[in-house]
């Protein structure tokens, strides 16, 4: 237990989204904003709009369910980017059109530092560039948010579906037959 | 490769959407259908709304992509449950309330015939009474889609992210750095 706690702790995976509209994305948006904490990721970067609704619903889930998921908004991915590999983050663009996800399976479990890349519009050319791997989760056409999840379970080699998140002030309490939730504050 | 074929033949995996609004709902269950088809689901049932913008678009991304997946509506799941439950299918009931899907992983990899359900708006209590099992991808609030990737992984054990579609009319070569597609017909 204290050696899983460790790892987590020593693994800093953040989440860039390329591309979000007000309105438009934002279920989508929160889906992935919700997939990016609930399966290990510490932080989302939203390259796009600023979006208040997206943001204080996130930040209300993160009060309630505990942990350090932290949202922010960028209006230039390149020095997002910049500034992270700076920090010795590897980048890694999920797209269709990538190299399967199966080849870079060791590199994902070893890596300290990681940004993990999903789109929503079409993504420009220069994201290919700038990544050091352009992976995909099949080369069929489905959805970031599922790309995400197959990824990040990946990372962190199926552990991470029994994070436990501190500072809850409410938890579930597993059960085959009814919704049980347990008030921790 | 024999084997593998056989295998992914042999089996039969269905979703079950429960609740669809017409454009409210639009994109996330577009979302949903996409991946069922991507990651080796055969079918989705959609309880709500019959939407044709959905069901249409989900018909061209199969007529293009390959494959024999399929769409339908139901007005009323426990029918559709009920006949499929007559036929051998298993139901698991993907909920964040549920036991952690990884106590499920050998019924998952064993069964041939799975419907998982998975919801929109709130689920009624009968869908836990209904259901064969009740399962978590972690107990946090995330999103149906990433929960439905990841037990879709579960249940093929990971061999459904190399799946070949036939009849496709185009194809990914997947690349480390550039947008490669094949014409096929």
């Amino acid at each position: 237990m204290y050696l899983r706690k460790k790892r987590h702790m020593a693994r800093e995976v953040i989440v860039l989204r390329y591309g979000h509209r007000v309105i438009r994305d934002e279920r989508v948006t929160s889906h992935c904003c919700l997939v990016a904490r609930a399966l290990g990721a510490q932080k989302i970067i939203i390259v796009g709009e600023r979006d208040k609704v997206v943001k204080k619903g996130m930040e209300k889930v993160t009060r309630k369910w505990g942990g350090k998921f932290k949202i922010e908004f960028t209006n230039s991915w390149t020095n997002s980017l910049h500034r992270l590999k700076k920090k010795g983050f590897i980048v890694v663009h999920l797209t269709m059109y990538g190299l399967p996800i199966s080849a870079l399976s060791k590199t994902l479990e070893n890596s300290k530092k990681i940004v993990l890349v999903i789109g929503s519009k079409k993504v420009e050319r220069r994201m290919f560039e700038k990544s050091d791997y352009n992976v995909s989760v099949t080369s069929q056409p489905h959805s970031e948010i599922a790309a995400l999840a197959i990824v990040l379970d990946r990372v962190f080699s199926g552990k991470e579906l029994g994070k436990v998140f501190r500072n809850a002030k409410i938890r579930v309490i597993p059960s085959n037959g009814k919704k049980l939730v347990k008030k921790l504050q």
